[in-house]
């Protein structure tokens, strides 16, 4: 089976799957530091061993941010990075100056390991916030991530910073450019905590491929733009999320800007962080249904308020994690958008079944309805009457459904 | 035990329980009209006999408005409502022309029963959105209703109106006033799609003072923006939220502006709304908890904002539910809601002790917290540092906490 599993993310034609394993000048490895559990990865390491590394990163806009967001922000080159260090079953975020420090400790650990200066080094937490993270606990982890250093090791490293994952989320890519064949890996982890603008969620994307840093800065700020700021689990807004691409160039194959290498591997890069985002959702702390919502209308910040409000919504979640095809449920949340908007000529689809003309119920095929309802992934369409023909906006979002999983993993877990 | 049940509404002097039944110049009934379920009570009819009855409503702001909340507000007298007309099983909303039709049937048809012209009529509808309510049924049952009116038939008014309210929410309540002795009752109903700045709620208040026109509107407009507009079961607006004062005074007792009978009825009905509303929190689909989140600091807006993201936040409602004083997730949302503002210099305590101070983890006493977040009523305070220590702003937001039974009520119920 394909990586690209989601009907909304075609697999390009130039894109195929590889074997696991990293792009030339890429190695991983991970720990047990005992920072999770005993026994279970939760400290990785991941090296570029080329000197002339490009990179480009994207955070959180989180009011509280994290100590090793700062740091990465703050105390690093975000187009030169080398190296990420990452923990997981810790944050290190609202623990003040005393986390702040152990968050440098990190960096400069893994700037040793490495052999590279600290500003080359990224760090990432994941995990409970306020809670002082144990760095000799971590500086033991990245000691011997360090030892077990190799090109296959993102299988390790993604297993490193998983959390309430129910399952990896990696890919491993071959990408056909007309200048060369090159490859793009990815590690992610998230399933909780995951805003629509952003997530709690840690994707780390490497390439041997050649970019300038303003290619690289531009191609992942356009991805995420369409990945990982489109999806919503809870609407909650983590204070820890990163994304970072790092080129190593080992391919020899370099992407030079208004390309069609360039434009090439745009669409990959597109399409592996959809589907990432994607296996994010889909994970969604026992979700069982996938929810795209496509609002089209009223300008576009009009349309956006309204996807968001309609994914955001427990009752919209929760009638998609019971495959009822509640479409009031949607007018409501729209209508709750769009205060003092009545009377609202609301239209509304269900996996392409109108169900709601200019705000009033249409007759329908209910057996069609409940048959296209029980399926895994569920398209929600909503026509706004505002609009200007010539520049028809449209914002989507992916959900996932609000289930009992939800609960028991939140209502029990220390996040 | 008092109806004044929540440590956060003490009851006040003037005020005491009295036996069920409406004051003087009030009669309710109810009928089974098949809408709900078959032989369940799900119209409701309530009349004031006096010719000169005061009143007062609020509606809710959503851009989808239900037939009912149009036929009320754009058909009647709003100061001089007599008839209330209410059914449960189905909310007239999203039904398009048809739906107006049924809803202005309803209320000629209430009009009649009661002798009264139909602009002195209201009506109130909640349940499924986007189904046509059957005319005959409702017809048919308000006809039976008009036959059981009696003073003490708010009981059964009640259970007309319940949805997936787990227990009836109602009061009657004697008012010493300085000018003679009142009475008060009220019915409501809401248990989800329950939004801060109102609710999927619906509540009626009577009494047998003398109120102007003006008196009841300041009175009803202030006591909802502190009871109904301040409480969250799941952030969801309803289509049909009506809050609804009739005034017959019958008693013979005028509250006249700006007297002491004012300040004093004032009062009486701030804590009736405000325990009514917490008593719709407390069902809350589910609901084993109930926090409280006061925001202190930052400009009002702020403090309002950062309040309804706490009370909000699944991750927040969940902690909440499995009686986990999860801090963390505290800063997560406020820093969520405020963002770009990093670093946020919070202060976060629960039920008194104080976990954070200037966005870092303090020491504090782990067993006390323990036991503290075990209790049914959770007070969670927030200080913002941007603050005019002149002006300090503060917001109030009471919640739910978010558990199985939410999910199982509104995966499997077609609201």
């Amino acid at each position: 089976m394909s990586f690209f599993a989601s009907r909304w993310v075609p697999e390009p034609d130039h894109v195929s799957d590889a074997e696991a394993g990293l792009p030339r000048g890429f190695r991983a490895g991970a720990a047990a530091a005992a920072i999770k559990q005993p026994g279970v990865a939760d400290v990785g390491l991941l090296v570029c061993d080329a000197a002339a590394c490009v990179s480009a990163a994207r955070f959180t806009r989180s009011g509280v941010l994290a100590a090793p967001v700062l740091v990465t922000r703050d105390h690093a080159r975000v187009d030169g990075l080398r190296v990420v260090v990452a923990n997981s079953g810790n944050a290190n975020a609202a623990t003040g100056e005393p986390g702040m420090q152990v968050a440098l400790g990190m960096q400069a650990a893994a700037a040793e390991a490495a052999g590279v200066d600290a500003d080359r080094v990224a760090v990432a937490s994941t995990g409970v916030i306020g809670v002082q993270l144990d760095a000799t606990r971590v500086s033991a982890g990245i000691a011997q991530a360090a030892s077990a250093l190799h090109r296959g090791g993102d299988l390790d490293f993604t297993d490193s910073i998983m959390t309430t994952d129910a399952f990896p989320k990696r890919a491993s890519l071959n990408v056909r450019l007309p200048s060369g064949t090159v490859r793009i890996s990815a590690q992610a982890k998230g399933a909780g905590m995951i805003e629509p603008a952003f997530a709690t969620m840690l994707c780390f994307v490497q390439t041997d491929a050649a970019l300038e840093p303003k290619t690289a800065d531009l191609l992942l700020g356009v991805c995420v733009k369409r990945s990982f700021d489109r999806i919503s689990v809870d609407g909650q807004l983590s204070t820890n999320d990163t994304a970072i691409l790092m080129c190593s160039g080992a391919s020899g194959v370099r992407v030079a800007p208004e390309s069609e290498d360039e434009l090439r591997f745009g669409e990959a890069l597109d399409a592996l962080l959809r589907q990432l985002a994607l296996m994010i959702v889909r994970d969604g702390e026992g979700a069982k249904r996938i929810g795209r919502v496509v609002v089209r209308g009223g300008d576009q910040h009009v349309a956006e308020r309204c996807a968001r409000a309609v994914a955001n919504s427990p009752l919209v979640k929760t009638a998609l994690h019971g495959a009822d095809p509640n479409w009031g449920r949607i007018a409501q949340a729209v209508g709750a958008a769009l205060r003092g908007a009545d009377p609202l000529a609301l239209d509304i689809a269900i996996e392409g079944i109108w169900l709601c003309r200019d705000g009033a119920a249409v007759a329908h095929d209910a057996v069609a309805l409940d048959a296209a309802a029980a399926g895994v992934e569920i398209e929600y369409e909503v026509g706004l009457p505002m609009s200007d023909p010539a520049h028809l906006a449209e914002a989507e979002v992916f959900f996932s459904d609000l289930g009992h999983e939800y609960v028991t993993i939140n209502a029990e877990y220390t996040t």
